[in-house]
């Protein structure tokens, strides 16, 4: 299996491991996130595994990409119970997951394990749309309703913290005011999240405006650029202890020019730069 | 709703119930045919009701398009069994039913329709796949596996015609072999069947080459041509009882041109008109 | 046919009434505007009715969407006729007129009927292009030449307010600057504008940078952004007797990642809610 | 401006004059013939001027390539007034014009002219669809009405020739085999044709099966193969007094793989290497 | 690295050993074959290991997949170089090399390392285009080039046998003429080779038609079928010593549906079950 | 041969040649730069001669296009020889070379014609990439090198500046701080460059951000705004005594919606009129 540029650690030697879970079954419009570990693994060799924003190199960390995990398409909850699995096992060995989706559904399966182990846990959402339905089409277990299940995880409101958030129904704009942490539109006043608890982490990509990544199944106009995002996740890793990351819904079938796929292969060698100090 | 050219009889008068099923939950590979129905509705008006081949036209004919069922994607179980519930209603009223898929694990709910009325129920299938797992990647439900639960379905061996086969395991054809009326590659054959059981013919359009047809998820060279296709079913057609027909894998997302979404709809209105006939 | 979302009011009930002109007959360069108004619709289940900007939904307007037109592609003179006698009855029966091209020429047809109901009629224009030749190829009816009609019209200078203008020629440039209210480059100037009079708002969506809105024939760099138009379209409509707007130029065949499509629906949706207390 | 590939000669020398009629100003369905012209020219450098069938070279005829017409996009009228001049005078010095569409309503032009010349004119035309509409949504000037015209210009029954012809209305089928040599389907029949009047050919590329040539605006399943219709061409040159040729219908635009206006720009080296021993 | 589906021996223990060369730096028209071998793996999973033609699985075979050579973009000399070192070492170890392209000029490097094995080695050429110029644009390395680089290396006429050539110049043809086995036009004289030498086949997959593989840089019509060309292929490898085989030309970036692609894994899957039984 | 829009003054009369150099033959990951100049020709009568921004019009200026040099792909030596003789004799008539890629590579040839006739030479480049490796797979001759070849030229540091650099490895990093004067990321401080000696200025257009730009081959996000580097390149030329320009790393296979060809030609019209006081 190719694997992510510079991510080539062995696992035991390794603090982060990556994983791909490229399930798209639940998405209601236009699919195809299912290609993205693949394609960001296969043409991330277009990148270079130095940062000069960081001034540090993915050759340096100890990262390791352990692949896709097979999936049985069309059983969403076999595979939410496979990310749990896998997720629980990375942190049961003191690593720090990251998972690359797939569609934002699959979150839920790392909500779950990193819950487990941490019941104190805060998740920061970035992300156009609220995804905070109970049910789509009386389906519980979809992409639109994803912070609706973690809030039932999490048991309380306020540990859920939305930034970003341009698009939904009345309703789930109604529930996120008496039960989450929103900032819809801009997404700077992440910068100013000091939270004491372990923080996971979950950005679904079209929280960028269109213009930075349209290669998405539901691109939303009016979101952040690449670099407001990356300064906001930044200031983030610098001042929490984050136990789990994702990147959600990247779609490279509808990505003509290659530009999102590239753009998140950097985005993703900025952010494993970033973890690589883990555990602090 | 746009409906498909030709077809806006009103239910009650009509002969022949047209109606879309756009799930593609368990394509495994390159999803895409949830869009078929509605792309061939929008752009059936490029083409004439009119049939050269047949002197007839389909405006003459009574056939209803009911449009698109409503679906919840990522839930095979509740797909089917909306389809079965379509089908058994459309059947019950002595009409014709005409599935558009979707994937072809949809065809599995009209098969169940159409048994519990006609239990010594046919079914033929064109097709470049076998689709006789017993599961694909643990789960029964499958479009590699509904022709195996076709089987299991109708109780009794010899009573799957498959036409066009050309792709599977090498257990499914060795189950091919021992239960199932088995014509691999070309489907000339399929003009010689004489069955007096009332049919139901599913129509997997990967059974044609992917010269004819590229717009499909898994092509497979070596395939039928259009005109074969065409005398094939003509000839079962005409000889048969035919109660059920279904159209399904193709996917207009990977049919840059628009040839592969054309021909189903000229395909589409030959079957219709050879069919307006009914009931026998 | 299929409605854009939320629009279902009957045509009596309605406030607003939508139509499509698919018309790119003088398109002297890449043509596709044909299939923007069958796109908008069809995709328009995407998004959602409810706008976090407004705090209001779609559902709870009065919006009739009659569908499109049909026309003789190739013809522009009896295309502008049509429309010009559906806006008349739309605005005859007291409401506002909302048209999605369609290439920038349809627009002519509304102005004559605005202008019939409004001598005093001034026009607002978000577009890259100035549109002001004398003839195109010595063609007078052309997009290229649509305000420049559309000031013989007017009949007076001054009326026509040019917002976001950064190509044409030599001479239209020094027509505008005679002639109309011309604000090159920015749009921000809009937002200052206050007219007595009746306005009509006409959007070429490559007023947009080519970033936001890749899916028109003629990009042009240097363009607005999205908030940026829609900051400039809410002060318009909030301060003015608005009576007709409409949305045009959108190829949603340039469209791949389908980014473009889904911003003209999301600034559809918010301007139609911004007119539903028309009328003022 | 760039030149067919060894089509070099200039007017005077030269036996053939190439020229393209980029219009596609009545196509009711998916634009993009006005870009076949440039597209054949630019891309014509990756074939040979060098045929192995006849053993014959390109660079030792005597083709002038003329370039394209300047169009007035959106006026068919003045579009067939230009291309009727420009054939006159190619005919008038004594040279076979061969016509690059463009949409097939160009060949109408041509047809003025040549039936101006010559009295007894016959035509033969490739296609897939009839062409013989009285009008299109009440417009005479369209290209589904172009073989209509050409039988008022004609004004005797008999002396239109077509083969391939699978699609049309009930209405079109009876007025062809009312007053037109109408062959349906096949297209051998041509290499039968003996007819003593001068012939002018019209090749629209859908009389192709959409397998051999998906490029064009409305495919039709069930249509001739390249060698087949080379064949039937190759007949029809050699036996006959052909004074005029086009070849009619390409879209590049929808040719993403470059195979459909790479079998064009072969074809036409064959057609040109055929004529070139013109005049007989 | 991801292997071709069902290739997993491991080096020492195979029979045959399939390595990837993606290079196309001297590709004159439309570059991308260099993406074929990582397409073809990646995808590879969407067939099956199992033949129904041969009834044979590929997993029952010895195959090693070695990936792809890293190669030096922009200079052909050195990666000659490299494809002669690879071929000579898979050789000498007593395996069969099976080389995928690329740009067919890969292929010279495979020719010297197999001629130097074997000096009375035979080369038999699936083709659209004869490649045999002397030079191109003054280059002598050139894909254009190739067969005459392999005619010069064999040092004697008559041990180059063309099939299906349908494009070149007149002095390529001439050349054929004088110092090849050319069979212009139609493969199936393939069948009734008999050479008592060694024989190494090289597959450019354009020698197919266009409609069945449009996936190429030159698509030249007139080809062969898919089952034309396994036949042939079939016939040639059960009757002769074969010592190597590539398969070169496949562009995945220009096959926009992955029909093309599909076909060539297919292809491949056969090609190695053929093979399997060697050494014979 | 098409000439850019409102190039057409004759060699002699000019004060300004531009030629394209449609070379990609060491392009490492995507290829398509080759097809730039002919795309930026074609399509460059979609944009008007008249720059507003300006006041300007490109047909007062005296511009001659010569068109491609014509190539040998596969030898980068031959190219960057033929390059320098281009330019060498451009700029010995007197007149200012304007070159269009094709990869950065060929700005090398270009750079060694300007030097020899200005020892004294500075070179601007504005690029997304360092280019500065001492080679690239053992091959020196590689547009990653483009730019240590240039320093090894110019023989002194600080002669080269670079702006928008965001991408390298980290020995390149470390280079250009030693020997180059490096602006990473923005590229405003382009506009306090105040340089005595004759500049080249060379533009990869990835320098823009992938928004702006997405048609080339490595995008890299957080780049420069399409005014921001006209701002930039304005104040340079008003500045400075240009001696030469290029503008490479357009790759219009990669430009789906045709905006990035667009801004590549609205850029090259705003240089032409900035730079058609030459020579100062």
């Amino acid at each position: 299996m190719t694997k992510f540029i510079g991510c080539d650690a062995g696992y035991d030697e390794s603090a982060i491991v990556l994983f791909g879970v490229g399930y798209d079954g639940t998405t209601s419009y236009r699919p195809g996130t299912r290609f993205a570990p693949a394609a960001m693994r296969g043409e991330s060799y277009s990148i270079e595994t130095y940062s000069p924003h960081q001034d540090r190199d993915l050759c340096d960390c100890r990262v390791h990409d352990m692949g896709d995990l097979e999936l049985c398409i069309g059983n969403s909850t076999r595979v939410l119970d496979e990310v749990e699995r896998t997720t629980r096992t990375i942190l049961s060995d003191g690593k720090l997951p990251f998972m690359l989706g797939g569609e934002h559904l699959v979150s839920l399966g790392a909500f779950r394990a990193v819950h487990a182990q941490y019941p104190e846990l805060h998740i920061v959402q970035f992300d156009a749309h609220a995804d905070l339905r109970e049910d789509y089409l009386d389906e519980p277990l979809s992409h639109a309703c994803v912070m609706r299940r973690a809030h039932e995880l999490l048991g309380v409101d306020g540990r859920i913290h939305q930034y970003g958030i341009r698009s939904g129904t009345r309703e789930e704009f109604a529930f996120a005011k008496a039960h989450t942490d929103l900032h819809a539109f801009a997404i700077d006043d992440a910068r100013e999240l000091r939270a004491d608890a372990p923080l996971y982490i979950t950005i679904d990509i079209d929280v960028l405006d269109p213009s930075a990544c349209p290669g998405t199944g539901t691109p939303e106009a009016g979101g952040a650029s690449y670099l407001g995002l990356l300064d906001a996740l930044t200031h983030l890793i610098r001042n929490h202890n984050v136990v789990g990351v994702d990147l959600v819904e990247l779609a490279p079938n509808l990505d003509a020019s290659g530009s999102s796929t590239s753009l998140c292969m950097t985005l993703l060698r900025e952010l494993l730069l970033l973890l690589s100090n883990y555990p602090k």
